[in-house]
């Protein structure tokens, strides 16, 4: 059964990629593109549409929606009302925005999610490596990416410390009485681990956790080359908001 | 509160590096021990039996067994009825056994727990192998031995393959028109993906498993140097069985 | 000192990357460009010629010539014949025409550079390797690419193999009774020791080498993700050649 | 041809381990051994001893010394003068020592070693770190070792920081308005770039060192898993001495 798929900001770098993506699903099928700037009346065949609210009455199922931080919320709701499962990339909601939109798709029995990454494999590793700090308090946390990015550590190491600690059991890692004869050297804390910050060019984004315990190691790494990496989150969440009956915030949930 | 743990095959390689586990931790008390070639009446403080029938009645909660295929059955009906939950090292249990003291310890409302294989990190690697395996089919295992290994794959390799072959969707992987110039490069076939052996000095027991999509990669590697690497697995079956009240048969069901 | 630079070929893509990176460098200045496809007469100020002839007593160091196999010998020649240093990345060369090259240069007391491979990493790993069997002779070697990819092994691991074999004691490596349950995992042989091919979509092309010995590890590995990284090979050619009064062929020679 | 090798300091660790290796090498052959705490007269039918005027005119072409500081001078002198290539583990020599020892060795036309390092890994890691930083000024360290190590970073890796500094055109890596949102993110910086050190149980000793360059990564990484990783420096130093006709120190010398 195929599924239909109005794509929402098509124009834009992640809304074209979408496109193509679901061109090449034989699954999924475009329904219909929406984008403000748009100037042709379809493509290839699919109509295209300037404002939402001639899309009404329209046959689909999903909405993709790689919009605008202006936008996104109107968008999402006018997809909920009318009975398309949103798929949403774009960021910027408020906590009570999303209650209220999850709210409203239940009451509508409708399913939805609305992410604010949708790499499935950066997703899993956050996973992995949250289960695995319950039987492996000692880990370090190596994150590697190119060398103009300015903050350190990154915000996904950030992210996978916190979801760490919410399940690991408190110790302070390393030797009682260690020190630095580089100052640095150990890296950042983050309640008793290390997060260590590698730049170089040639790299994009990676991310390492590592695990020690007697006599074993477990290492989990998660490699990120580009942008098409996001599109299997995508393909994912259209295929499982049809499934289900309320909208939910994070790929994690779909998982 | 302590927990009070028997220890069955005490004069052995492994009962012995148990009894040395158990007391080093403080959450845990060594009640007795049990060993046919034991000449000792005690020792460190603690009694010391030659058979099991001596022992009904002792104060205990849990029956550490690491003795032989021959005794570990009869050993481990004698813990169930006599109330230690049993943490059963020794291998040879027929599937008939396996069923028959998971009922009799479902009756007696005591946990259990049978395991062929106590290294916590080559469980979660499986684990977690199998869920990446259902949304990254494309994936490739590497295990890589010492050099005295005869047998490739490694077991533990076929093992985490078949578990990921449960899961994952069925796809022939490379190239459809893919040669090797050299036989074998390309490894061992599996449902579709490829198992490599690496076999060099100065490795002792490790595993990889890569997964690839458009723009990303996800690898899970374990690293097993030790013996001591099993402790910490029976340390977590101690705890665990005392919570429960059915015998189970892979540590994988306490995690 | 500036090193004025001609770029033969600028029209193509290896070409026009070479013209951007020399723009890049202070210490280099394009000269002139070369490519009978050309139209204009000038690009950004530099002349543009559309044939060799044309450039007789042009002001310049060095000739980079990414063309096509037909005219590639007869532009090193030309080059070398009017004091422009080739550095050349045209493949289809043969071993008499290299030799007569060769020849010519030294008898003009000009450097050059005919390179069938300008990433610097992987010319680095090979040498690293063939260095280290001397002393490690147990290793395997480990090559990963894209699932696009036809052949395995690669080029560049049969390459290492070779480079390997050249100097490591003969030696069958891991135990002498192993065998396969699984027909290929222990990879292909070459000479002794073991050569594994991993495909997987996201990745572009790697190459790991792995030794072992008694206690110890070593592990050497080249990470290609785009054509960019051939530029620092001919970044360093254009630099070396300057220096030296022969052709050479093979970057190797110049690090 | 056989060579015949003294071992002194054979009741120690590091000399019974290195008498085991010399009995399992069929070109090297144990002529006698000699430590003060000996009671033996002679063992498996090798002549001890335990003061060494005693071994003078002994036939011997290598004096192996596992002893102490207090002594290790005087042995090796000792060695020298009786006609003994030494390979001398033992640490605490002066420059002074090594300086006149050196040219004592060249004066009798003997070759020999004295090596703070004996690890062929580590030693080949360092030189091709240092080769790589030529072409690839981008990198960063990142040491690993179990968690009861005190000092951060660890002597190897400072030692492999300063070998790399001797040849690597400076460079400040890194954006340059980066800034550590939780500090010691970066590492320590040494000369411009990082260290990094990793504290986890189960680990033993680890370094990799990670070169970045547009495009591409160039990874060299050591494993040392236990102390006989030192004995094939200890047999390449022997092998090596007998051709030689001067003391040298430091195992690199040697490759």
């Amino acid at each position: 059964m195929t599924i239909n798929v109005i794509i929402a900001g098509f124009k834009g770098r992640m809304g074209s990629t979408a496109v193509e993506m679901v061109k090449q699903d034989q699954e999924l099928q475009v329904a219909a593109l929406l984008d403000p700037f748009a100037e042709e009346k379809e493509a290839d065949g699919i109509p295209v549409f300037t404002n939402k609210e001639s899309m009404q009455g329209i046959s689909a199922d999903v909405w993709v929606d790689f919009t605008t931080p202006q936008v996104a919320y109107e968008n999402t709701r006018f997809a909920i009302e009318n009975g398309f499962a949103p798929v949403v990339g774009t960021t910027g909601f408020t906590q009570e925005q999303i209650t209220e939109l999850s709210a409203l798709s239940a009451e509508k029995n409708i399913g939805g999610l609305i992410a604010p990454n949708f790499a499935i494999g950066a997703i899993l590793l956050m996973e992995f490596a949250a289960k695995a700090s319950k039987y492996f308090p000692d880990l370090e946390i190596i994150e590697l990416h190119h060398d103009k990015k300015k903050d350190a550590p990154s915000g996904t190491a950030v992210k996978t410390a916190e979801l760490i600690n919410q399940v690991r059991q408190p110790k302070k890692q390393g030797a009682a009485d260690e020190s630095e004869t580089l100052a640095g050297a150990r890296g950042a804390e983050f309640a008793g681990f290390r997060i260590h910050s590698v730049r170089l060019p040639g790299l994009v984004a990676h991310q390492e956790v590592i695990f020690g315990a007697a006599g074993e190691g477990l290492t989990l790494r998660h490699d990120s080359y580009d942008r098409s990496s996001f599109m299997s989150g995508v393909n994912l969440g259209i295929k499982e908001v049809v499934k289900r009956n309320q909208l939910v915030y994070g790929l994690e949930h779909l998982l």
